[in-house]
């Protein structure tokens, strides 16, 4: 083989698609490893949480295609999403699959790792930080303490399933209980948790904005979540924390959502 | 004040620490702000679990503070190192307290958080990577999938405090339990969850090294446990992963911890 001139394609071979984590919002929370497949891909999936100024750092030329829409983020069937990526990784393709947090914690990333690899690509998955994770450090709210929280544990608070979810002994004494896209849910949660037995005073942190801007967090307990969610300047994305361990929390002031005269009012 | 000269000394006022994630070990997994910060740090207080490569990035002239000694994360009493970084603080010095994973998730960081707040002393979070997350990714083993896991669970494994610790509920059907610090007590963690009525055969992956070069997994189920852990190139720092989810790992053929050949001698 050696001296024959190959005509000069990107050379992606074999075909692989890298499943990249982009964190939790804030641009400086992509991991080293992100960051530098991002600036080298030629072209970037991306899903709806992830941040403008995260896709700012693709290199310029780079094709953006959105797999999102609107409110959901797998408005793309996941049989479409799986099938561009096969795509445009076997068209010599350096490709990056882009999604908000980490794409093993609800992110569907096993079900692409299987597609791809099924499809004969190579598939490389790079962790992300998982929202729960960047919002509780925001927040300076500990999802582990020695003295309140022995176990963390993630669920999914969307409103379809809620009631076909299992959920009972994840939240309680030495527990924390943190749920991923619960908001627009956030009453009949609340509901289901009491349903479990949880006490209703059990401490909840609603932090909102993951590690943007304008994050906000709003603390209370268990019975009071369905009114948490309704506050002023909480809106999507938000994740949900329950357990003794938001009782440990420092909250930074600027991120508390309603100011004390506001709080008067309600 | 305009007009007076004041003494050139580092201007970290008010005094203020940064606790920060380094993530599960590969030095291209820390956070693009955590290698800023370490890149600008004064005084650095680390773990052992913190790789020399991470700590390498380091401006030439900072203080290398280590709080580990041999085998125990935490052989510098709390006391002792919330003590440490209140007085590199107080003295003007920019530190950033490092810690392997993040520092919210078995961490200790809600201690020192509250350590250094009640002592006046500022506190900001940068979350990691943590080993779940990492080693997951690594392994390609997907933490929740929809066919198989709607929840992720996070507990500790020390042999101290193991019969203490109530994890019914957290393994099971549709639940991955993921096991940090379990290795040493592989054999006691497989009992422990047999007596809490976790089906034999449930699937588990450990997962040694983390994310760096040695990294290696080896799958089996709740009964095995125990001698996996007996194998060869299994060393420590390692997580258990327990549930359905890991019989969807495509785990890359260069991680598995024994070739064919040396698997027939066992």
């Amino acid at each position: 083989m050696v001296g024959t001139p190959l005509p000069s394609l990107t050379p992606v071979t074999p075909a692989k698609v890298w499943l990249v984590g982009a964190g939790p919002g804030a641009v400086d929370l992509l991991t080293l490893r992100a960051a530098r497949l991002l600036q080298n891909a030629d072209v970037i999936v991306h899903d709806g949480l992830v941040e403008p100024d995260v896709l700012a750092m693709a290199r310029p030329g780079a094709r953006l295609i959105s797999v999102a829409k609107q409110r959901s983020r797998h408005s793309v069937p996941q049989a479409g999403i799986n099938a561009i990526l096969i795509a445009e990784a076997r068209a010599g393709f350096n490709v990056v699959r882009l999604k908000g947090g980490d794409p093993f914690i609800f992110g569907r990333g096993g079900e692409e790792v299987e597609a791809l690899i099924l499809a004969g690509v190579e598939a490389e998955v790079v962790p992300g930080i998982s929202a729960a994770i960047g919002c509780a450090a925001e927040a300076r709210l500990p999802l582990t303490h020695r003295d309140a929280a022995s176990v963390v544990s993630f669920v999914a608070g969307q409103c379809k399933g809620l009631s076909d979810q299992n959920w009972v002994g994840l939240a309680g004494p030495d527990r924390t209980l943190v749920i991923y896209m619960g908001l627009a849910n956030a009453a009949d949660i609340s509901a289901k948790l009491l349903d479990d037995g949880i006490a209703p005073d059990t401490p909840v942190a609603l932090v909102a904005g993951g590690t943007r801007p304008n994050a906000r967090v709003v603390i209370g307990n268990v019975a009071q979540l369905g009114d948490l969610a309704q506050r002023e300047n909480i809106i999507s994305p938000a994740i949900i924390i329950i357990g003794a361990a938001v009782a440990h929390a420092f909250v930074p002031a600027q991120l508390i959502a309603i100011a004390a005269q506001a709080e008067e009012v309600l």
